[in-house]
Order: structure tokens, then sequence, then C-alpha cells
């Protein structure tokens, strides 16, 4: 049985074959958000404090915090600002401090400097995940001494020093690599949670049929978890939730147990959600039937993350009356 | 390679396990119609035609005809109107010719009534699938020389004297038999569309998971195509169309090739439309971006058998501007 256990201060989670899909809330992430990345640099966290109470109230399990910026405004000043590897150990701490003051969920700590997701390890509470060894030896030999040293899961991507290979058998052969070379440090291969790539389908026609194989064989070979980033799936072509809205539920089917996602769309949460349900991953529909309340009220005019965030504070408000 | 062929007079369908998912529209059925059987019985026959030009419209690739009614008011003078033996060979011919006057997609000839089936066969033209045979001893008897006899493909349900057992194990047997007892008949089994009966997840919180298995083994083992009544795993939930959404790309994932459903709902439409990119069974993606359109469309105000009727005109438009 295969469990990667993730946990904040007061919260655990767990991903594994029997448990529901884990939703690893993407949205904390300066790389591409320009307007993000300035307010950070003015120290302004609101962006990243919306980002984090609605991702969790849309259903977020985890939250990724990645660190990707750089601060074009000091850069003027001074020139160390355009340099990832001073600005991520500085800033990512800080992300990690605010999120976990303002909600509960374990956190993803994401970066590609070592020693941002160091500064993030320290700051974390709980067990978070780590994001991410690759094959890259490099990659390797620094980020799996951190993954013991805080004995922490951690995501490993299937790419290696020669790049990204288009042969699904490349990219299992990679994960296998990783999961020896993470075996040889004494981590577990439960603590190893692959992402297999997924390519986009509009560039590469077998992209989902790629990713639905190497689930099945990472999991039934590798006994690891997998994760992915869910999106790049419909990359290029028109009307992508639509597309994201299936492959998920049948990655799930697959045996895909993670994405890193945006969970703040209502129709992958919904395809996430009734593919738990028919997964048997549900226990008496409540989940299902609970969201479905929020679906209702999106019916009668509210936006997913206002319906989600209402039912949140309804159920809440329950539990207290209850008391 | 399995490939089911059906045939209307001038279109040939495939089911297969290469081929894009076959949508078999299921609107034509007075069963639960009330409105609908009692316009048959005036010789009305304005919303079958209706139903068949939207299914099409939508996207159903084969048509289902069940001729199940009864004439309550004409019971009144003649009580052989009560009857389906009665009715239903007299219905089932007539529905037949008015729908292939009007589409031209290949048919499903649905009846309990074996006399019903034999008129149906008489006046379709092609190569229509037969619907349905079970693992009733009777039933085998009456509609395995019919299959053979006309040539034609069958649904094969997986019930038998017995009933509809709550094992898979039991329904994959009777799938067997069926399979088995065809061969004796001299019918193949790429002739053979097994229906592995879905159950109602909330009733059972493994019907999904059962269905997952039975159609690979189904597959693998009998090398059969499938179908299914898709909307019955949502059966008593709130928010059905959400969970069919997220069933039928699984069940897609897991091979199953044909269902029988509604195509006037565009949440399932859209999700077999975008499991058959992800499958690699929309070469380059035109179908899906077609699809888009239909889509987009409806973003607009449309209504989907709306939009999905204006943009199979404007592709006729189009195809006739170019002779």
């Amino acid at each position: 049985m295969t469990r990667t256990v993730i946990e904040s201060k007061t919260k655990t989670v767990v991903i594994g074959f029997d448990e529901p899909f884990c939703v690893i809330g993407e949205r904390i992430n300066p790389t591409g958000r320009k307007k993000l990345a300035a307010e950070l640099e003015m120290d302004d966290f609101s962006t990243v404090e919306k980002d984090a109470v609605e991702q969790v109230a849309c259903g977020a399990m985890v939250l990724d915090i990645n660190s990707g910026a750089v601060f074009t405004n000091k850069m003027a000043s001074d020139p160390r600002y355009a340099d990832n590897n001073f600005v991520e150990p500085m800033l990512m701490p800080e992300l990690v401090k605010r999120v976990q003051a303002l909600v509960d969920v374990p956190l993803c700590i994401d970066s590609s400097v070592p020693g941002a997701l160091e500064a993030g390890l320290e700051a974390a509470e709980g067990r978070p995940l780590l994001n991410s060894v690759t094959g890259e030896e490099e990659r390797l030999e620094l980020v799996l001494p951190l993954v013991k040293k805080y004995n922490v899961p951690v995501v490993a991507i299937s790419n290696d020093d020669t790049g990204i290979s288009e042969d699904p058998e490349v990219r299992f052969a990679v994960a296998k690599k990783i999961v020896e070379r993470a075996a040889d440090f004494g981590i577990p291969a439960h603590d190893i949670v692959v992402d297999p790539l997924v390519m986009p389908i509009g560039a590469m026609a077998t992209a989902g049929q790629q990713v639905f194989t190497l689930v099945r064989r990472l999991r039934d070979e590798l006994g690891v978890n997998t994760t992915c980033g869910a999106s790049n799936v419909s990359f290029g072509l028109p009307n992508r939730h639509g597309i994201n809205a299936a492959f998920l539920p049948m990655a799930i089917g697959a045996g895909m147990t993670s994405a890193i996602m945006n969970p703040v769309r209502q129709v992958e949460m919904e395809a996430i959600k009734a593919a738990n349900l028919l997964m048997n991953h549900d226990p008496n529909g409540g989940n299902w039937i609970g969201f479905s309340r929020v679906l209702d009220a999106v019916k009668e005019g509210a936006t997913f993350p206002e319906a989600a965030q209402a039912a949140q504070s309804a159920g809440r408000g329950g539990r207290r009356r209850r008391r």
C-alpha cells in the first residue's frame, strides 16, 4: 500500500491508491504572473493570501508555494535582484509563513533554487512535499540530501540531462533511476511522487495514451504515487477546460493520484469530485452531495470561488452551532 | 482487431477499439414518455422526427428505435392494444421508415418483443444493430436465430434467468455464455456488443470500478465491443450530468466503445469529444475544434441542439459551395 504522507501543523493529507485524488493548488507562483511578482517586490502579499484562502475553499488539499520571482525594480539599484538564487531563498520563507498563518493545509515547497527549497523546508511546519527533483545529475545530488535530511516526500519529474524525452519508455526509465537513486539515500519509494510529464495533445496526438500507460506502469512496477501539471494537456487548443475535465477522470481511472492544478476552476474540480465518487473514494457520496450545493449556488449566479467560500463558512458555522 | 460494422443505406459506422466512441441516441423510446406514446397512438410522428434530426445534429452516430408502447386510448375499444406483442410489431416498422426517411445514420432496433425486432429488421435498410439478447434461455433461443438470419450485430445484456447479479464475476460469466452460444449459431464475437450493466453508484459504491474492470476483461478476454446505459450510474444523485461527464471518459479510458445515451446533453457530449481526442481517435483534433465552435455558440446564448444544428447546416452549406 503506497501512502505518501504530507502534513501541516494540524492536518494530514495522504496521497494514495485508495485515497481521494489529491489536488495541489498551483496559483501561488509568480512565474509568468508579472503583477504578482511586482506585488511581492513591494512586500505586498495580498494576492498570495487571497489565492491561499480561495484555493483551499475550492478544494485544494495541498498548496504549492513557488518562489520563482526576480525583482525587476530593485534590480536597478542592486543587480543581485535579477538572480533567482538571491531572491528566492529570501522570498520562500516569507511566502510559507504568510500562507501557513492563514490556512491549515500542508504545503508543497516549489523552486528550482536549492537554497529556496531548504529555506522553505526550514520555515514550513509539519511535513511538506518538496517540488522537485529530476533525473539531472546535479539536481539529484543537490535535492535528494535535502529530502533525506528533512524526511519529506518529493516530486520527481521524469526528465534528465538529455531533456524531456518524447519516448514514454525513456521517461519511465528516468523515473526508475530517480527512485533507485533515492533508495541509495534511504528514501523509500512511497515518498517519491512521480510526474511522468504531460505533453500537449495538440502537439502530440499520443500524449493522453502515453500518460495513462505510464501512470499504470509507475504504479504497478515502481509502486509510486503520481502527479502532473494537468492543464498542459490542452495547451494551444480551444475550450481547454473541457479537455482538462475529461483528462483528469481518465488519468484518475488509470491510477493517477494527484495533480498540480488550478482548483479555482469549477469544471475541473467537478470532474475530480465525480471521479472520486466513481472510484469509490467518496464514502456514501457525502463529498459529491456537498459539492453539488456549491454547483447549485453557481447555477443561481454566484462565482465558483464565492459559492465555495460561502459553503465553507456555512460548514464551519454548522460545526460551531453543534458544539 | 474487433470491428462491429453497422450500416444504413448510405452510411457505415464501425464500433471498435481504435474508433471514436460510438454514441447511440436513446431518445426515440416511448417507454416512460407518456406524451410520446400518446402521439404515436394518434399516428403523430412529429416528436420522433424532431428527436431524430436533433440527436444526429448533436452527434449521435446511430439512433436507437424503441417501440415499447401500449396504446391506452385504443385499449377501450380493442383490448389487444394493451399488449406490447400486438402493438410493437406494427409500430416498429413505422418508426424505422419515418426515421430513415429523414436521417442517414444506421439504426438500432430495440424491443423486448421478438416480433417487433423481426419487423424492424425487415424495415431497416443496411445493417442495423439489434437490441437486445440477454443470457435468459428463452431470449437466446428467440433472438440469436434472428441475428443469424439477418446477419446483424446484437447488443448482449449480461443478465440471465436469475436476474441481474450484483457480482461482476457473474455478469462476466453471463456475457461469456452469450458469446459462446452465439458462436454455436455461427455468430462471431465481433458482432456481439456486450452491455456489462451499469449500476447506480448511489446504491452501490463499487459500481464504477465494477464497470471499468468488466470492460477491460470483456475486451481482453472475449474480444468484444461494449456499450452501456451510461446515465444509470448517476441515478438518484444530484447534478447527474457532472457524474455522467466523468463516467464516460473513465469508461472510454477503460476500453468502452459505445453507449446508449442522450446526445442532446452538452456536458456528456463534450466529455466524449474530449475523450476521443485524448485517446488519439480524433486525427489532428479536427472534431474537437469543430465541436468547440458549437460550445462557443452556446456560450453566446444558443441552446446546444440549436448550436449543433446550425453548425451542421453551415457545414453542409460549406460543402455545397465547394462543389
